[in-house]
């Protein structure tokens, strides 16, 4: 059976046209005045954001702690569930890791309280901190592989003893071992084409979420180049959300999106 | 200056006799019937705890995940508040680990929002990633270097081409290059007395936080031979939290941090 998941973001990216994953970071420090005296600031601006973009994003993106470090909650719970009532899916962005017994508390976090679509694991625990989420057959699982942070390559690209890097060991082991449940997506940052192509080889055409473009300055031309070949998440946060600091936010988050939609699509149909 | 955090556990394990941190992992359907039907059910459990074992323990862990399941954010505030009302040391531990611009609201969410004293950081991000929790000077940050949990050696004991392991290479990173504000520890499970022996060497006297006593089944005798040489401090939760399932369960945890606390100082005293 095809996870729900990656079908359903198929489906979005297909009917839109868009690759398009929107990041819903929303510093509330960096909110708009016109909304910040809403009962809930946060979810106020991520339902205009969400309004006027919907039509362009294969999926949306919520950065947990952007919630959780003011006590948003509530605002996390009605953003997601007016996705849930779009029909559009949510990929929660929380990177967890820890061991097994608490694992299963955070899947129940992420995946019941929130119910999340799918989410972004850590894998430096190992296997058996990452079944209690990917027990999850129906959900989608996107191990940390390749960050797109200035210092990722301090430990990910540690050379092993075999010759395999650190990173293409971890996208190995999602290939084969850890992806029973066919729900294994990667996050491979857009920052790095070199190694999101290494990826792309080892993966096939395994979903892969490509943060990095916007803010981060990645290379658009590049990444989908080096990504081409499977499934692709193409996410951008801070540079589609925060692109008017004024009451016209949602839409210049409109133009921004269209602008990003479109010079990723320029690069997918010459590759 | 002396990190305030590792001051205090300090100052706490010489007044009590006690090298014990009680991990706070409530998992609500394990709680007694008795306070399931409080306003704060998770709070009441952990006030009870807390008030029968504060003589026994130089520092609380909670667990995040065991809040944040179940929506009881409020808990875990009243929680810490009552910690730090008794001025006990509050280690929480998230396991966080995001690119910089989300790190810095992870550490506003433990730092600010709840008031941790000391966290538990994921490194495979890198440096920077790490770089906003370690900018609180006056916190304790733990950083995951071998973990206690069955699969952990999947990833950790990889071998690198220089021939160290991965989880050595992180304490050598740790004791030398993240270290810039004498705020770092490392989590070295208690199930792996190999390996800690071997973290020790690396990191000399430095404070290790050991998981593993209790549940998940580690010989404290062979764990206290091979962290001796600098700061300990030794976590078990559902071990005590858990002892009893019944009205008595805080009498019951009491006796469990006794009968921890003693087989502790048994072989910290031969060591």
């Amino acid at each position: 059976m095809d996870n729900p998941f990656f079908s359903a973001t198929r489906t979005h990216q297909t009917a839109k046209n868009s690759l398009l994953c929107i990041g819903l970071d929303p510093d509330f420090e960096r909110l708009p005045a016109i909304v910040k005296q809403d009962e809930n600031p946060i979810f106020k601006f991520n339902k205009d954001i969400i309004e006027a973009t919907q039509d362009l994003a294969c999926c949306y993106k919520p950065q947990i702690a952007h919630y959780s470090a003011i006590g948003a909650e509530r605002d996390l719970e009605l953003t997601i569930d007016l996705l849930k009532s779009l029909d559009i899916p949510v990929l929660l962005d929380a990177k967890r890791g820890d061991v097994g017994s608490t694992a299963t508390m955070y899947a129940k976090e992420l995946f019941e309280r929130y119910g999340a679509d799918a989410i972004t694991v850590n894998p430096y625990l190992g296997l058996d901190s990452m079944e209690p989420y990917l027990s999850y057959a129906d959900k989608g699982v996107f191990i940390l592989c390749r960050t797109s942070n200035p210092g990722s390559s301090e430990l990910q690209n540690l050379r092993l003893e075999d010759g395999k890097l650190l990173y293409e060991h971890i996208a190995e082991s999602a290939a084969a071992t850890w992806n029973f449940n066919s729900n294994v997506g990667l996050v491979a940052g857009a920052t790095k084409p070199a190694e999101l192509k290494r990826i792309r080889e080892i993966v096939g055409d395994s979903t892969l979420l490509l943060p990095g473009v916007g803010s981060q300055g990645a290379d658009v031309a590049a990444m989908m180049d080096a990504g081409a070949g499977g499934g692709m998440l193409v996410s951008s946060s801070r540079a589609i959300i925060f692109a008017s600091a004024n009451a016209d936010f949602a839409d210049a988050a409109r133009n921004a999106a269209i602008t990003t939609r479109d010079e990723i699509n320029q690069y997918r149909i010459a590759a």
